[in-house]
Protein backbone atom coordinates (compact mmCIF):
# COMPACT_ATOMS: atom_id res chain seq x y z
CA UNK A 1 0.00 0.00 0.00
CA UNK A 2 1.41 3.61 -0.82
CA UNK A 3 2.50 5.58 1.89
CA UNK A 4 3.56 9.22 0.61
CA UNK A 5 4.09 12.65 1.60
CA UNK A 6 4.29 15.26 -1.36
CA UNK A 7 5.42 18.56 0.74
CA UNK A 8 5.44 21.83 -1.61
CA UNK A 9 8.46 22.88 0.50
CA UNK A 10 11.11 21.84 3.24
CA UNK A 11 11.16 24.67 4.94
CA UNK A 12 8.63 27.77 5.92
CA UNK A 13 9.36 31.22 6.22
CA UNK A 14 11.14 31.61 9.14
CA UNK A 15 11.52 28.16 9.90
CA UNK A 16 14.37 25.52 9.77
CA UNK A 17 14.59 22.56 7.22
CA UNK A 18 12.00 20.40 8.04
CA UNK A 19 10.79 21.44 11.37
CA UNK A 20 6.88 21.79 10.36
CA UNK A 21 6.65 18.48 9.09
CA UNK A 22 8.68 16.22 11.73
CA UNK A 23 5.43 15.40 13.63
CA UNK A 24 3.93 14.26 10.42
CA UNK A 25 7.21 12.98 9.48
CA UNK A 26 7.58 10.92 13.02
CA UNK A 27 4.63 8.65 12.20
CA UNK A 28 5.10 8.51 8.51
CA UNK A 29 8.43 6.82 9.18
CA UNK A 30 7.84 4.80 12.22
CA UNK A 31 8.84 2.02 10.75
CA UNK A 32 12.14 3.10 9.71
CA UNK A 33 15.32 3.40 12.14
CA UNK A 34 17.12 3.99 8.82
CA UNK A 35 16.35 6.55 5.53
CA UNK A 36 17.94 6.55 2.28
CA UNK A 37 18.34 10.41 1.01
CA UNK A 38 18.19 11.48 -2.66
CA UNK A 39 20.53 14.19 -2.86
CA UNK A 40 20.34 14.55 -6.92
CA UNK A 41 18.26 18.38 -7.19
CA UNK A 42 21.75 19.41 -5.26
CA UNK A 43 20.18 23.11 -4.21
CA UNK A 44 21.95 25.87 -4.99
CA UNK A 45 24.69 23.39 -6.33
CA UNK A 46 25.54 22.32 -2.72
CA UNK A 47 27.67 18.79 -2.53
CA UNK A 48 25.60 15.07 -2.30
CA UNK A 49 27.55 15.20 0.82
CA UNK A 50 26.34 18.14 2.82
CA UNK A 51 23.23 18.02 1.62
CA UNK A 52 22.79 14.42 2.96
CA UNK A 53 24.38 16.05 6.20
CA UNK A 54 21.34 18.42 6.45
CA UNK A 55 19.09 15.88 5.37
CA UNK A 56 20.38 13.38 8.63
CA UNK A 57 20.87 16.89 11.07
CA UNK A 58 16.43 16.76 10.45
CA UNK A 59 16.36 13.54 10.69
CA UNK A 60 18.28 13.23 14.05
CA UNK A 61 15.79 14.78 15.81
CA UNK A 62 12.74 11.84 15.55
CA UNK A 63 15.88 9.49 16.26
CA UNK A 64 15.72 8.03 12.37
CA UNK A 65 19.78 7.49 10.62
CA UNK A 66 19.86 9.00 7.17
CA UNK A 67 22.14 7.68 4.77
CA UNK A 68 22.82 9.47 1.17
CA UNK A 69 21.64 7.16 -2.29
CA UNK A 70 25.73 8.37 -3.78
CA UNK A 71 27.21 6.42 -0.87
CA UNK A 72 25.69 2.84 -2.05
CA UNK A 73 27.57 1.10 -4.78
CA UNK A 74 24.70 0.08 -6.71
CA UNK A 75 21.91 2.58 -6.49
CA UNK A 76 18.80 1.01 -7.37
CA UNK A 77 19.64 -1.85 -4.89
CA UNK A 78 19.98 0.77 -2.56
CA UNK A 79 16.37 1.71 -3.12
CA UNK A 80 14.73 -1.85 -3.19
CA UNK A 81 16.31 -2.44 -0.18
CA UNK A 82 15.81 0.88 1.75
CA UNK A 83 13.28 1.07 4.85
CA UNK A 84 11.96 4.54 3.54
CA UNK A 85 13.05 7.52 1.27
CA UNK A 86 13.26 11.05 1.02
CA UNK A 87 13.95 12.99 -1.87
CA UNK A 88 14.98 16.36 -1.16
CA UNK A 89 14.36 19.44 -3.34
CA UNK A 90 16.78 21.70 -5.58
CA UNK A 91 16.83 21.66 -9.63
CA UNK A 92 14.11 19.49 -10.50
CA UNK A 93 15.70 19.12 -14.16
CA UNK A 94 18.98 18.37 -12.44
CA UNK A 95 17.09 15.52 -10.11
CA UNK A 96 15.31 13.81 -13.47
CA UNK A 97 18.51 13.76 -15.32
CA UNK A 98 20.35 11.86 -11.96
CA UNK A 99 17.23 9.63 -11.50
CA UNK A 100 17.76 8.46 -15.32
CA UNK A 101 21.55 8.39 -15.67
CA UNK A 102 21.63 6.00 -12.52
CA UNK A 103 18.77 3.90 -14.12
CA UNK A 104 17.24 4.37 -11.07
CA UNK A 105 13.31 6.61 -12.01
CA UNK A 106 11.65 3.06 -12.81
CA UNK A 107 12.82 1.23 -9.64
CA UNK A 108 11.80 3.77 -7.21
CA UNK A 109 8.30 4.73 -8.94
CA UNK A 110 7.84 0.60 -8.31
CA UNK A 111 9.53 0.77 -4.84
CA UNK A 112 7.28 3.35 -3.73
CA UNK A 113 4.13 2.01 -5.36
CA UNK A 114 4.67 -1.45 -3.21
CA UNK A 115 4.70 0.51 0.06
CA UNK A 116 8.27 1.63 0.78
CA UNK A 117 7.45 5.06 2.85
CA UNK A 118 8.58 8.26 0.47
CA UNK A 119 8.88 11.60 1.50
CA UNK A 120 9.40 14.36 -1.30
CA UNK A 121 9.66 18.44 -0.58
CA UNK A 122 9.42 20.87 -3.47
CA UNK A 123 11.57 19.17 -6.97
CA UNK A 124 11.33 15.90 -4.91
CA UNK A 125 7.57 16.17 -5.07
CA UNK A 126 7.25 17.44 -8.60
CA UNK A 127 8.96 13.95 -9.47
CA UNK A 128 5.66 12.23 -7.60
CA UNK A 129 3.17 13.29 -10.74
CA UNK A 130 3.11 12.41 -14.25
CA UNK A 131 5.46 14.35 -15.78
CA UNK A 132 8.12 17.27 -14.03
CA UNK A 133 6.29 19.78 -16.89
CA UNK A 134 5.01 22.46 -14.13
CA UNK A 135 7.99 22.46 -12.58
CA UNK A 136 9.67 26.04 -11.48
CA UNK A 137 13.29 25.40 -12.22
CA UNK A 138 15.22 26.24 -14.97
CA UNK A 139 16.22 23.91 -17.40
CA UNK A 140 20.22 23.91 -16.59
CA UNK A 141 20.84 20.51 -17.44
CA UNK A 142 18.95 18.55 -20.72
CA UNK A 143 17.30 15.00 -19.21
CA UNK A 144 16.48 12.20 -21.39
CA UNK A 145 12.53 12.56 -20.71
CA UNK A 146 10.14 14.79 -18.33
CA UNK A 147 8.50 11.73 -17.70
CA UNK A 148 8.50 11.11 -13.53
CA UNK A 149 7.40 8.67 -11.11
CA UNK A 150 3.26 8.79 -11.63
CA UNK A 151 2.88 8.40 -8.11
CA UNK A 152 -0.19 10.08 -8.50
CA UNK A 153 -2.63 10.50 -11.78
CA UNK A 154 -1.81 14.73 -12.03
CA UNK A 155 0.75 16.95 -11.75
CA UNK A 156 2.02 19.38 -9.25
CA UNK A 157 3.10 22.70 -8.81
CA UNK A 158 4.94 22.99 -5.69
CA UNK A 159 5.64 26.32 -4.14
CA UNK A 160 2.29 27.99 -5.76
CA UNK A 161 2.15 31.46 -5.47
CA UNK A 162 -0.45 33.87 -6.20
CA UNK A 163 -0.63 36.58 -8.45
CA UNK A 164 1.07 39.91 -6.66
CA UNK A 165 -1.73 42.85 -7.55
CA UNK A 166 1.03 44.72 -6.76
CA UNK A 167 3.33 43.99 -9.08
CA UNK A 168 4.87 45.86 -12.51
CA UNK A 169 6.81 42.89 -13.28
CA UNK A 170 5.51 41.94 -17.05
CA UNK A 171 6.67 38.08 -17.01
CA UNK A 172 4.45 35.63 -16.73
CA UNK A 173 2.49 34.64 -13.55
CA UNK A 174 2.65 30.81 -12.20
CA UNK A 175 -1.34 31.17 -13.22
CA UNK A 176 -0.68 31.97 -16.46
CA UNK A 177 2.55 29.78 -17.13
CA UNK A 178 -0.22 26.54 -15.75
CA UNK A 179 -2.53 28.43 -18.26
CA UNK A 180 0.11 27.51 -21.04
CA UNK A 181 0.82 23.96 -20.22
CA UNK A 182 -3.04 23.29 -20.53
CA UNK A 183 -3.00 24.71 -24.10
CA UNK A 184 -1.09 21.39 -25.30
CA UNK A 185 -1.76 19.02 -22.01
CA UNK A 186 -4.72 17.72 -20.42
CA UNK A 187 -3.20 16.68 -16.99
CA UNK A 188 -4.77 18.38 -14.03
CA UNK A 189 -2.43 20.59 -12.28
CA UNK A 190 -2.64 21.26 -8.41
CA UNK A 191 -0.62 24.32 -6.80
CA UNK A 192 0.65 23.72 -3.78
CA UNK A 193 1.23 26.53 -1.60
CA UNK A 194 4.27 26.37 1.10
CA UNK A 195 3.36 24.55 4.12
CA UNK A 196 0.48 22.60 2.13
CA UNK A 197 1.42 18.46 1.47
CA UNK A 198 -0.58 15.92 -0.06
CA UNK A 199 -1.04 12.42 2.25
CA UNK A 200 -1.46 9.35 0.00
CA UNK A 201 -2.29 5.98 1.92
CA UNK A 202 -3.39 3.89 -0.97
CA UNK A 203 -5.19 4.98 -3.15
CA UNK A 204 -6.76 7.69 -1.08
CA UNK A 205 -4.35 11.06 -1.67
CA UNK A 206 -5.60 14.08 0.97
CA UNK A 207 -4.67 17.92 1.11
CA UNK A 208 -3.23 18.67 4.72
CA UNK A 209 -1.76 21.37 6.57
CA UNK A 210 -3.48 25.26 7.50
CA UNK A 211 -3.86 26.25 3.71
CA UNK A 212 -6.24 25.48 0.59
CA UNK A 213 -4.21 24.46 -2.67
CA UNK A 214 -5.20 25.66 -6.46
CA UNK A 215 -6.69 23.14 -8.85
CA UNK A 216 -5.92 23.72 -12.34
CA UNK A 217 -7.69 21.67 -14.89
CA UNK A 218 -8.16 21.71 -18.76
CA UNK A 219 -10.77 24.45 -20.37
CA UNK A 220 -11.96 25.00 -16.25
CA UNK A 221 -11.65 27.83 -13.64
CA UNK A 222 -9.11 27.44 -11.28
CA UNK A 223 -10.71 26.21 -7.99
CA UNK A 224 -9.37 26.77 -4.68
CA UNK A 225 -9.60 22.98 -2.48
CA UNK A 226 -9.83 22.96 1.01
CA UNK A 227 -7.50 21.69 3.57
CA UNK A 228 -8.80 17.56 3.97
CA UNK A 229 -9.85 17.96 0.77
CA UNK A 230 -10.06 14.33 -0.92
CA UNK A 231 -8.19 14.06 -4.56
CA UNK A 232 -7.69 10.61 -4.79
CA UNK A 233 -10.95 11.19 -8.00
CA UNK A 234 -8.37 13.61 -9.93
CA UNK A 235 -6.87 12.01 -12.84
CA UNK B 1 26.99 42.12 -40.49
CA UNK B 2 24.99 41.58 -37.80
CA UNK B 3 21.97 43.77 -37.07
CA UNK B 4 19.98 42.77 -33.52
CA UNK B 5 18.11 44.23 -30.86
CA UNK B 6 17.31 41.73 -28.09
CA UNK B 7 14.75 43.37 -25.55
CA UNK B 8 13.98 41.84 -22.16
CA UNK B 9 10.40 42.14 -22.45
CA UNK B 10 7.74 43.41 -25.35
CA UNK B 11 5.48 45.65 -22.92
CA UNK B 12 6.17 47.85 -20.38
CA UNK B 13 3.84 47.98 -16.87
CA UNK B 14 1.35 50.76 -17.87
CA UNK B 15 2.34 50.52 -21.65
CA UNK B 16 1.10 49.20 -24.56
CA UNK B 17 2.50 46.49 -26.85
CA UNK B 18 6.00 47.38 -28.06
CA UNK B 19 5.42 51.34 -27.58
CA UNK B 20 8.70 52.10 -25.39
CA UNK B 21 10.75 50.22 -28.52
CA UNK B 22 8.84 51.89 -31.61
CA UNK B 23 11.78 54.84 -32.27
CA UNK B 24 14.55 52.15 -32.01
CA UNK B 25 12.55 49.30 -34.53
CA UNK B 26 12.00 52.55 -36.96
CA UNK B 27 15.67 52.96 -37.25
CA UNK B 28 16.16 49.34 -36.73
CA UNK B 29 14.18 48.48 -39.78
CA UNK B 30 14.47 51.03 -42.10
CA UNK B 31 14.72 49.49 -45.00
CA UNK B 32 12.24 47.31 -44.18
CA UNK B 33 8.53 47.29 -45.63
CA UNK B 34 7.35 44.01 -44.35
CA UNK B 35 9.19 41.88 -41.93
CA UNK B 36 8.82 38.25 -41.01
CA UNK B 37 7.03 37.54 -37.59
CA UNK B 38 7.47 34.26 -35.76
CA UNK B 39 4.79 33.92 -33.39
CA UNK B 40 5.93 30.39 -32.28
CA UNK B 41 6.09 30.87 -28.91
CA UNK B 42 1.94 31.70 -28.44
CA UNK B 43 1.80 33.21 -24.90
CA UNK B 44 -1.39 32.03 -22.92
CA UNK B 45 -1.79 29.75 -25.69
CA UNK B 46 -3.15 32.59 -28.57
CA UNK B 47 -3.05 31.10 -32.10
CA UNK B 48 -0.35 31.95 -34.73
CA UNK B 49 -3.11 34.14 -36.58
CA UNK B 50 -3.87 36.09 -33.34
CA UNK B 51 -0.55 36.51 -31.75
CA UNK B 52 0.43 37.93 -35.68
CA UNK B 53 -2.62 40.52 -35.66
CA UNK B 54 -1.23 41.65 -32.39
CA UNK B 55 2.09 42.17 -33.93
CA UNK B 56 0.94 43.71 -37.16
CA UNK B 57 -1.28 46.16 -35.41
CA UNK B 58 2.00 47.40 -33.32
CA UNK B 59 4.49 47.50 -36.56
CA UNK B 60 1.41 49.26 -38.19
CA UNK B 61 2.38 52.58 -36.36
CA UNK B 62 5.44 52.89 -38.00
CA UNK B 63 4.15 51.55 -41.95
CA UNK B 64 5.89 48.31 -41.50
CA UNK B 65 3.52 45.16 -42.87
CA UNK B 66 3.78 42.16 -40.98
CA UNK B 67 3.63 38.48 -41.91
CA UNK B 68 3.22 35.11 -39.82
CA UNK B 69 5.95 32.60 -40.61
CA UNK B 70 2.92 30.05 -40.34
CA UNK B 71 1.61 31.25 -43.71
CA UNK B 72 4.21 30.32 -46.05
CA UNK B 73 4.32 27.50 -47.36
CA UNK B 74 8.01 27.01 -47.25
CA UNK B 75 9.25 28.30 -43.51
CA UNK B 76 13.15 28.25 -44.30
CA UNK B 77 12.31 30.30 -47.24
CA UNK B 78 10.57 32.65 -45.79
CA UNK B 79 13.21 32.98 -43.25
CA UNK B 80 15.82 33.58 -46.32
CA UNK B 81 13.93 35.75 -48.00
CA UNK B 82 12.51 37.84 -45.47
CA UNK B 83 13.56 41.80 -45.27
CA UNK B 84 13.69 41.88 -41.53
CA UNK B 85 12.64 39.22 -38.57
CA UNK B 86 11.09 39.47 -35.77
CA UNK B 87 10.42 36.63 -33.07
CA UNK B 88 7.79 37.34 -30.55
CA UNK B 89 8.18 36.14 -27.11
CA UNK B 90 5.85 33.28 -24.99
CA UNK B 91 6.88 29.99 -23.57
CA UNK B 92 10.60 29.52 -24.84
CA UNK B 93 10.41 25.42 -24.56
CA UNK B 94 7.14 25.77 -27.22
CA UNK B 95 9.19 27.76 -29.45
CA UNK B 96 12.44 26.23 -29.52
CA UNK B 97 10.26 22.95 -29.87
CA UNK B 98 8.79 24.47 -33.29
CA UNK B 99 11.74 25.64 -34.73
CA UNK B 100 13.31 22.53 -34.53
CA UNK B 101 10.35 20.69 -35.56
CA UNK B 102 9.95 23.00 -38.78
CA UNK B 103 13.84 22.54 -39.41
CA UNK B 104 14.26 26.86 -39.49
CA UNK B 105 16.73 27.07 -36.01
CA UNK B 106 19.75 26.68 -38.43
CA UNK B 107 18.69 28.63 -41.38
CA UNK B 108 17.32 31.56 -38.74
CA UNK B 109 20.66 31.77 -37.26
CA UNK B 110 22.97 31.61 -40.34
CA UNK B 111 20.52 34.40 -41.81
CA UNK B 112 20.36 36.97 -38.83
CA UNK B 113 24.26 36.34 -38.77
CA UNK B 114 24.52 37.35 -42.46
CA UNK B 115 22.87 40.51 -41.42
CA UNK B 116 19.24 40.55 -41.99
CA UNK B 117 17.73 42.67 -39.25
CA UNK B 118 16.31 40.58 -36.15
CA UNK B 119 14.05 41.64 -32.93
CA UNK B 120 13.49 39.39 -30.32
CA UNK B 121 11.54 40.10 -27.73
CA UNK B 122 11.33 37.86 -23.92
CA UNK B 123 11.54 34.19 -25.68
CA UNK B 124 12.69 35.39 -29.02
CA UNK B 125 15.72 37.00 -26.92
CA UNK B 126 16.26 34.45 -24.72
CA UNK B 127 16.88 31.66 -28.08
CA UNK B 128 19.80 34.82 -29.22
CA UNK B 129 21.80 32.95 -26.60
CA UNK B 130 23.52 29.57 -26.51
CA UNK B 131 20.86 27.79 -25.20
CA UNK B 132 17.61 28.61 -23.47
CA UNK B 133 19.26 26.98 -20.20
CA UNK B 134 18.44 30.26 -18.28
CA UNK B 135 14.60 30.84 -19.08
CA UNK B 136 12.13 31.37 -16.31
CA UNK B 137 9.66 29.26 -18.47
CA UNK B 138 7.76 26.59 -17.60
CA UNK B 139 8.66 23.05 -19.94
CA UNK B 140 5.37 22.61 -20.99
CA UNK B 141 7.06 20.65 -24.30
CA UNK B 142 10.19 18.65 -24.42
CA UNK B 143 12.30 20.13 -27.23
CA UNK B 144 14.83 18.02 -28.99
CA UNK B 145 17.76 20.25 -27.70
CA UNK B 146 17.83 23.30 -25.72
CA UNK B 147 20.55 24.67 -28.04
CA UNK B 148 19.44 27.79 -29.39
CA UNK B 149 21.00 30.36 -32.24
CA UNK B 150 24.26 31.46 -30.93
CA UNK B 151 24.17 35.24 -32.13
CA UNK B 152 25.49 36.11 -29.04
CA UNK B 153 28.58 34.58 -27.06
CA UNK B 154 26.94 34.31 -23.62
CA UNK B 155 23.22 33.85 -22.14
CA UNK B 156 20.38 35.99 -21.69
CA UNK B 157 17.81 35.92 -18.73
CA UNK B 158 15.31 38.23 -19.75
CA UNK B 159 12.36 39.79 -17.01
CA UNK B 160 15.65 39.82 -14.71
CA UNK B 161 14.08 40.21 -11.12
CA UNK B 162 16.02 41.81 -8.12
CA UNK B 163 15.44 39.19 -4.98
CA UNK B 164 12.55 40.47 -2.57
CA UNK B 165 13.52 41.95 0.62
CA UNK B 166 10.33 41.21 1.84
CA UNK B 167 9.02 38.38 0.27
CA UNK B 168 8.16 35.14 3.06
CA UNK B 169 8.50 32.65 -0.38
CA UNK B 170 11.00 29.88 -0.24
CA UNK B 171 11.19 29.50 -3.51
CA UNK B 172 14.45 29.96 -5.13
CA UNK B 173 15.15 33.69 -6.34
CA UNK B 174 16.58 34.36 -9.93
CA UNK B 175 19.79 35.00 -8.55
CA UNK B 176 19.78 31.04 -7.01
CA UNK B 177 18.69 29.62 -10.45
CA UNK B 178 21.13 31.63 -12.15
CA UNK B 179 23.86 30.01 -9.78
CA UNK B 180 22.42 26.75 -10.58
CA UNK B 181 23.36 27.04 -13.77
CA UNK B 182 26.62 28.07 -13.03
CA UNK B 183 27.27 24.63 -10.93
CA UNK B 184 27.15 22.83 -14.32
CA UNK B 185 27.81 25.23 -16.94
CA UNK B 186 30.32 28.33 -17.94
CA UNK B 187 28.90 30.26 -19.96
CA UNK B 188 27.94 34.09 -18.55
CA UNK B 189 24.34 35.09 -18.23
CA UNK B 190 23.13 38.32 -18.78
CA UNK B 191 20.06 39.62 -17.21
CA UNK B 192 18.30 41.84 -18.73
CA UNK B 193 15.81 44.02 -16.51
CA UNK B 194 12.12 45.20 -18.27
CA UNK B 195 12.89 47.85 -19.94
CA UNK B 196 17.09 47.11 -21.24
CA UNK B 197 17.45 45.47 -23.98
CA UNK B 198 21.13 44.64 -26.23
CA UNK B 199 21.78 46.14 -29.60
CA UNK B 200 23.84 44.60 -31.50
CA UNK B 201 25.60 45.85 -34.67
CA UNK B 202 28.49 43.38 -36.23
CA UNK B 203 30.37 42.17 -33.44
CA UNK B 204 29.54 44.96 -30.97
CA UNK B 205 26.71 44.71 -28.24
CA UNK B 206 25.82 47.38 -26.21
CA UNK B 207 23.44 47.42 -23.58
CA UNK B 208 20.77 50.20 -24.03
CA UNK B 209 17.82 51.38 -21.99
CA UNK B 210 18.03 53.21 -18.65
CA UNK B 211 18.67 50.34 -16.66
CA UNK B 212 21.71 48.50 -15.27
CA UNK B 213 22.07 44.88 -16.25
CA UNK B 214 23.55 41.91 -14.26
CA UNK B 215 26.34 39.85 -15.16
CA UNK B 216 26.52 36.65 -13.59
CA UNK B 217 29.78 34.47 -14.66
CA UNK B 218 30.67 31.11 -12.91
CA UNK B 219 32.73 31.69 -10.13
CA UNK B 220 32.68 35.51 -9.59
CA UNK B 221 30.36 37.91 -7.37
CA UNK B 222 27.74 39.38 -9.90
CA UNK B 223 27.93 42.64 -11.21
CA UNK B 224 25.96 45.85 -12.29
CA UNK B 225 26.79 46.47 -15.50
CA UNK B 226 25.68 50.55 -16.78
CA UNK B 227 23.33 51.72 -20.09
CA UNK B 228 25.80 51.78 -22.79
CA UNK B 229 27.85 49.09 -21.77
CA UNK B 230 30.09 47.49 -24.47
CA UNK B 231 29.38 43.65 -23.78
CA UNK B 232 31.52 42.28 -27.13
CA UNK B 233 34.21 40.96 -25.17
CA UNK B 234 31.89 38.94 -22.84
CA UNK B 235 32.24 35.21 -23.87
Amino acid sequence: MKSIIIASTSTLHGGSYLDYLLPTLQLHFKNCKNILFIPYARPSGVSHDDYTKKAAEAFALINIKVKGIHEFENPAEAIKTAEGIFTGGGNTFLLVTQLYKNNVMQVLSETVKNGTPYLGTSAGSNICGLSMQTTNDMPIIYPPSFQTLGLIPFNLNPHYLDPDANSHHMGETRETRIKEFHAFNSIPVLGLREGSWLEVKGEKITLKGNLTARLFKQNETPAELETESDLSSLN
